[in-house]
């Protein structure tokens, strides 16, 4: 197995339909990128007829045996104390030991995060991992973190995220210096709560060095609207709007399948509208936007969803990819020792 | 003035597009509600004129002067110090001295929430109003609170909006036992805050005693997809989440605009499909969920969007009428009152 491009450690046994999807993603990311490499961690005896079905997929894969998996319902706590010889755990050891530049698993998130945290460590500098991912908007794509990592964040950890999916957003989206925004209420009354208030203080005072433009508060409504390239906020306010922009984009969609069936003539008018609508919904389509990443860790792991299917785990794996290829943990690493070179952390904890 | 029906409050002044959409608005509701009557609020010598117009309005309406009105960027504390001869004030403190059933603004948020506080006070049992809404789901409407109110929530503050929530949907959606589900996040190894546990326990012990019956958790995607009729989350995740919804459902549509120009063919297929979208369009007007509702406090206070025309304005005048109809107050006092003679309140606090 020649190593000239990105080797990614895939959990071959992690999600609802795996190992067949993390096969079949594989086999789709190849593709993509001709010079990844794969390492493939479970079951050989499962994988093996797997792979073997497909000649070209063979020489970019190499299977490595894990004796144990997983499963959607172990407690993090329990992945954490026996989950040693598990295909999550030696997928996430691989980038630790640098045998591979990037884990990509679609297994309990919980268990990936408490493990990837346990076996890769943060950088110098950074409190606490964020959970990032990409969302379409009005203009193009953005950012946003924490998606549910840290239920509860003061000042230094909100500091730190608009960091981090600065430069996730610089080796995803390709934008020199991301714009961010802090998520925040609208009523006038309301101000924000301490940490968003220390975070936009400390943002606001130091963007100069760092890698990003603070755009300031936004609100809900911002964030599809693609206001900004990074969205900054809590792991409890984040998951609560990415669950409710998926529902809510499924539901438009479901009431404007409705429509097309409504009446004859609404059903000619789909037929001819159909190309143009198709491409919306691939323009939409929640695999292409699948793959949430741990930023703030000293490795690149990427979680699929859960019940992804072949192509929505291939872009995964193709988010793990972009991380590497752009240097993104050189980035943080460069970043946040600055940071703490000029003293800033310090200052910034004193707020 | 005949006061056979419910008589509304109006801040004629509060709003972009005050007094013109209010009065415009009042016209609406009047056709709607025949036997409504309302009291505006505002600046006779601007407000005469607008309501000569239109002879059968003219009979439903009562102009009464407010010499001072209160503007966008008026903090609450001020509106609170110096606005007592505001529209806004005077329409609240219409409801205070039972003159009228409700009041509906379009005004300031902030200063309709302090004021309508302290105008109307909470009652007993009650130890925080929240601000609610009614969203469109997949299969019809739910209720969401608080929506910015309280940006942070106890167990207790989240068990009383449950109750109030559920008195809400009985009031405006007609359903005699509503079903509620308090936001929380999803990742497994996340089980929420303990004030999302803790009321969620009451919530749970209690049932049998609350008019409503407990779903349990609930996340984001869950909301539009009308899981429950009640989500019940704090000030900030809520108005997170309703802006987020808003903002996702602007996308979707533009999209799908922008779908329909891509080429002839959609060009086409739009003509035929038109009847059965903008059907759908209407089934999705924000203009149809006009009307958040501050919840807990002796009088009914409903806020319209500041930027509502008077087809949306008459719609948050459509809530006030509902709930006055419905005997929401009467309701409220009945349920906490029990509640506090059960010892109820007493055994959740202590919790």
């Amino acid at each position: 197995m020649a190593a000239k491009g990105p080797i990614i450690a895939l959990d071959a046994m992690g999600g609802d339909n795996a190992p067949g999807i993390v096969v079949g993603g594989a086999a789709i990311a190849r593709e993509r990128f001709p010079e990844a490499r794969f390492l493939l961690f479970g079951d050989p005896a499962v994988l093996e007829p797997l792979v073997a079905k497909d000649k070209l997929l063979m020489e970019a894969v190499e299977i490595r045996e894990a004796a144990d998996s997983i499963s959607a319902d172990t407690k993090p706590s329990q992945a954490l104390r026996n989950g040693r010889d598990s295909s999550m755990w030696q997928a996430l050891n691989a980038v630790r030991e640098r045998e591979a530049d990037a884990a990509v698993s679609a297994g309990n998130t919980g268990a990936l995060m408490a493990i990837s945290k346990f076996v890769l460590r943060t950088p110098i500098g950074v409190d606490r991992p964020a959970m990032a991912s990409i969302m379409p908007t009005a203009n193009g794509e953005s950012v946003m973190l924490d998606l549910g990592a840290n239920l509860e964040c003061d000042a230094d950890n909100l500091f730190q995220f608009a960091i981090l999916g600065a430069l996730f957003a610089r080796s995803t989206l390709a934008i020199e210096r991301p714009s961010v925004g802090l998520l925040n209420v609208g009523a006038e009354e309301l101000k924000g709560s301490d940490a968003i208030k220390g975070a936009a203080q400390n943002l606001r005072l130091h963007e100069g060095d760092l890698p990003l433009s603070f755009y300031g508060f936004i609100e809900g409504d911002d964030i599809s609207a693609g206001v900004v390239d990074v969205v900054v906020t809590d792991g409890f306010s984040g998951n609560v709007a990415l669950k409710t922009a998926e529902g809510v984009a499924k539901l438009v969609s479901e009431f404007t399948r409705r429509a097309f069936k409504a009446s004859p003539m609404a059903a000619l008018g789909y037929l001819f509208a159909r190309p143009a609508l198709r491409r919306l919904s691939t323009h939409l389509d929640p695999r292409k936007y699948n793959g949430a990443v741990f930023l703030g860790l000293n490795g690149i792991a990427v979680k699929s969803h859960g019940g992804s299917d072949a192509v929505g785990f291939a872009n995964a794996v193709g988010v793990a990819v972009d991380m590497a290829r752009h240097g993104f943990l050189e980035n943080v690493r460069t970043e946040f020792e600055r940071l703490q070179a000029d003293g800033l952390e310090d200052k910034t904890a004193s707020l």
